[in-house]
């Protein structure tokens, strides 16, 4: 039997032209591995959310263009035809910066390229960094993020409830996570701790990545729904909340998964700590109002349906009445007044302009360039 | 074909000894009309959710209380039959206090009673009365409250978007309902609305019965998932809450289903209005402070499934690793503080304890005697 990997995204051993990837819509209940070969496969994998979460689809975007450099016939303009597949790629998910961007740093690559293989090589190459970037990141993350943990732990001397939505955890990157970095490293650490995974509706990321990979860890962990947070905070039962982000404004405004918001509402009414895990790579720094980003809206299907697993198998029961109208926003913005702070590769800053600043401070320079 | 009932519940026709429901766990697939002759029959439609909402539910123990009655046989005690029955009755469902005080009244009619028929028949009699008080209260809860729809019609000159929480509509009661019946007026008094109707994990009543109520009577509606609330209201695309409660404390706290609490919180940080719809009955005149209001915890598979229709029949599908623990709150408790007003049957007044006190001024006299 296959041992269950522990990254999302890998190039396949011995076939550079072949990216594997964990079908995120097996799990929890299968581990099924995916073979993407072309870019239609990677684009299918990204709208359909085999793979989803900012950092992993900002790398599967990059080995996307790598894939689509492979199959440029002769008789194809290769300048013409990577061009179609940037767009192509960008336009799977419209939240996430990182998407954009890797797509971006891949195209930079092959700018002033003649040659198609020199072309491909550096697409491979420029994939790979990213790859290695977001592993490194993660890791910085939780090495520092872990620093809050501990501090709760010392003062309080019973065990750390953390509170987490959506899955920010190594499923939504390579490895480690960004929310979960800090999470897995305290538990390895000796922390006794405690996560409060909220379900996360419509598409249930908590309820079945973030259950899954903590339960693959033996991380204790209780699942509620997304309504119950506010109750837990109101009862004391939450020290500190760490989320994700899927990109965050120049001001420290925060687009993550739809019900972000309400968290962090409920967190300032309750004086519990509201962090966001902040890979440097998801900051727009064009942007300064957080309504300026474009939210996804996706199928009804996903709200007036649930899906899950029964007898084995995915399936979707209907919730409402049949024709019911839905609307399915995917993403919020928590305006930055709510954040406590951000846990970044370079360490831990205020919920703010300044904060982010002190940390990028070659952004001072240069705030609008992109 | 049978037509589809507009009541919840109804003694049936030539036949006293039965009391007809509507099935509620059918809906929105099927209108299931289920009979109901034993105490037992009323306690197992109680304890799983046959029948749910607080004013439903207190009417439906009042005929509990009297169906037990029909049943005491010679050599049981009358009294001690019934007192069994009462606390049988008050443990199905412990946060409601309709539930409870329903069960009160019953038991005041027995109290001298020496003659069974005669205890029967005062016992039929109370159960009605409690019935027809209940489509009353809601009846004029909806005249008061259809102002405020109005004044907002009459300011913004476009579609009055209404968001609720759950079922706080004529299925949760009698007739009309509590949260819904300024809605129903407003509508048939040609008010152009639409409502956002939250789905309401873990159980969905909002996307199942809420969303059914409204298809029925042609309201335009959109169901969204309980995380949404807030990025509405940050888009200015709410104008108006109304909920429902299953006990509010003297000064005002509201408990009400999981996740209010945040909506209210929204609705604060956004200025929208947050109103809840009050029976008077629903008061607990006894409590000065909502951590007082004891919150139902139910089973752990409502969180870790989800459950819903699928080719016709009522399936749950898994949506958490197998095994994975769950926590599940049913209510949440909403500080007063957050509550723009009351709509009660006696009109509108402002969310805390004076607001009650101008609405029901003969407590002020004997604010603690339940």
């Amino acid at each position: 039997m296959m041992q269950t990997p522990h990254q999302s995204l890998w190039v396949k051993q011995d076939d550079p032209r072949t990216i594997e990837i964990i079908d995120q819509r097996s799990l929890p209940h299968e581990v099924v591995i995916e073979e993407l070969n072309t870019l239609e496969d990677v684009a299918t994998a990204l709208r359909e959310m085999h793979v989803r979460g900012a950092p992993l689809i900002g790398v599967a975007a990059a080995y996307g263009m790598y894939l689509a450099a492979c199959h440029v016939t002769k008789d194809q303009s290769f300048q013409a035809t990577m061009e179609k597949a940037a767009l192509t790629l960008k336009a799977t998910r419209p939240t996430a910066v990182n998407l954009q961007r890797a797509v971006d740093r891949q195209r930079v690559q092959i700018q002033e390229t003649h040659s198609r293989e020199r072309g491909r090589q550096r697409l491979f190459e420029e994939a790979q960094r990213i790859r290695e970037e977001d592993i490194e990141i993660c890791r910085k993350i939780g090495e520092h993020g872990v620093s809050l943990i501990h501090a709760i732990a010392r003062k309080k001397k019973k065990t750390v409830n953390v509170l987490t939505h959506c899955n920010a955890g190594w499923l939504a990157c390579i490895d480690w996570g960004t929310a979960t970095s800090s999470i897995y490293q305290a538990f390895e650490q000796g922390v006794d701790l405690h996560v409060w995974v909220n379900e996360t509706r419509p598409r249930v990321q908590g309820a079945s990545l973030t259950a899954w990979e903590l339960s693959q860890r033996r991380i204790p962990h209780t699942v509620i729904v997304d309504n119950a947070s506010g109750h837990l905070m109101r009862q004391g039962r939450v020290d500190l909340i760490m989320v994700g982000t899927d990109r965050t404004t120049a001001t420290g405004d925060v687009a993550n998964k739809i019900g972000t918001y309400l968290i962090a509402l409920s967190a300032q009414d309750n004086n519990v700590p509201f962090y966001v895990a902040l890979p440097s790579t998801s900051i727009d720094w064009t942007l300064r109002n957080g309504f300026d980003i474009p939210i996804e809206e996706r199928a009804m299907d996903e709200v007036t349906q649930a899906e899950g697993f029964l007898d084995g198998e995915r399936k979707c029961v209907q919730l409402t009445p049949e024709g019911t109208p839905a609307a399915n926003y995917a993403f919020d913005v928590t305006p930055h007044r709510l954040i406590s702070g951000f846990i970044t590769e370079r360490g831990i800053a205020p919920g703010c302009e300044e904060g982010l600043l002190q940390l990028f401070p070659e952004r001072k320079a240069a705030p609008h360039d992109g």
